[in-house]
């Protein structure tokens, strides 16, 4: 499983006063410990501070790198923003993310043609946000076909199909992990990174709802997640989860994670 | 989600002391609180007692539908046992279980044909405990056309494809759920009825285990298991695992079991 440390991320108050503050060493602290608790790149998104994103991605980019040689998931629909913290990152980054929305597309795809990038693709369109299994299969078609043309590989692809509230609907959750599956047949290779967590929006007990969604999806393919993963229940999970769909030789991880205190029942 | 409740059976002490002292208090009261619980069917198993079997099987029986309304599940291998047991019961019972080993297919098969009894049908045969998704549904094939020629509806056939222990390989877990994916697929209408703790023999945190492969193999088309509906963490897995399936409109089973204190993160 692929991890994306989600916690540096300005829509959190915390991190947002840190940026504003210039307190690098607040960042480094939080980037330390995802990286200690198994994340594989740290997501940094400056997002709210419009004007400033640029500036605030770079820095943050550094100050992460600055402790950690984990890289980065550059976290911004902005080539501008992307192309500051892409200046001063080491190793190869994530993009988080390409989307099928016009505008987005046009701006984002000739900073990712050609290189070596994983790139984080969104199911989602002008049209709006998918909801059947057809619908994110289509757009995820016209992602990968798009990409590769510009020589993006497709194990560098990470879709996205888009997570949407259960309590909006009772086939949302079945939706999307048939996405996964059907995706993961279609296009040997290529790679999953999302957030599960919306699905539980409106839902009481989300965590458990979330841990739930995430054993299932991880049986149908999924093999990346942006995520907390502090969160040591929902790492345990995912161990447990991974070992059951047959990808843990020996139980290896899941032992490991036992005896880390990832997994009470 | 068709549930067995496993708890009158006796391999466990408290059971089988209460059969030998024919304590029906003790075997009512655990009936009851199965059926509180939320048990579709109620085991009884007095498999341990040579000799004394069939009438053990049908004072269980007796007793359990003395403060029950629900059906039993009449779990031998022995003919004479269930016929004794099936001489005292009354609304449709389950009988656990036929299998393609030699003996136990021809002696149960004149006992099920042509009923409209639910039928547990294990892939086993005679060359031993299947180990691969091939494996099972060669199996399974072999059962359903055998009891469907019998006229045994495929509706009330459930399979049980042998859950076998992770510790052992690490691909019996996904082995397992692909086997109720295919067999979902290529027989509609038919369900499962398994027991799934087996997973997670020789590893630690058991219960965390089963609890998160329920979740998978619900995603996979689990339909039935035979389990201790008095596992509180369990039941409120099922009800999460369920609704993020789509079997569960509005996601009334699972607010249900929320209010229920069945749900805890």
């Amino acid at each position: 499983m692929i991890i994306v440390g989600e916690l540096i991320n300005a829509s959190r108050k915390a991190v947002s006063q840190a940026i504003e503050k210039g307190d690098a060493e607040y960042i480094k602290t939080v980037a330390i410990d995802e990286e200690k608790a198994g994340a594989h790149y740290i997501d940094v998104n400056a997002g709210i501070f419009v004007g400033k994103e640029a500036d605030y991605l770079k820095w943050l980019t550094q100050t992460v790198q600055s402790v950690s040689e984990k890289p980065c998931a550059l976290d911004s629909p902005d080539p501008l923003a992307i192309e500051a913290a892409l200046s001063v990152h080491k190793g190869t980054p994530m993009i988080n993310s390409i989307s099928m929305e016009k505008a987005r597309w046009e701006k984002l795809l000739p900073l990712v043609a050609g290189t070596d990038f994983k790139v984080v693709a969104l199911c989602m369109s002008d049209a709006g946000m998918p909801t059947t299994c057809a619908d994110r299969l289509s757009i995820a078609d016209k992602l990968v076909e798009g990409l590769t043309a510009k020589n993006v590989p497709i194990t560098n692809i990470y879709i996205d199909p888009l997570v949407q509230p259960l309590g909006t609907n009772h086939s949302f959750g079945a939706e999307f992990i048939n996405t996964v599956s059907e995706i993961k047949n279609r296009y040997p290779g290529i790679h999953f990174m999302c957030g599960l967590s919306n699905i539980s929006y409106g839902l009481p007990e989300r965590k458990f709802l979330n841990r739930i969604f995430m054993a299932q999806a991880i049986y149908a393919g999924l093999d990346g997640a942006i995520m907390n993963p502090l969160d040591k229940p929902m790492m345990g999970t995912i161990a447990a989860a991974e070992a059951l769909a047959g990808r843990d030789k020996n139980s290896f991880r899941y032992l490991k994670a036992y005896r880390a205190g990832l997994v009470v029942s």
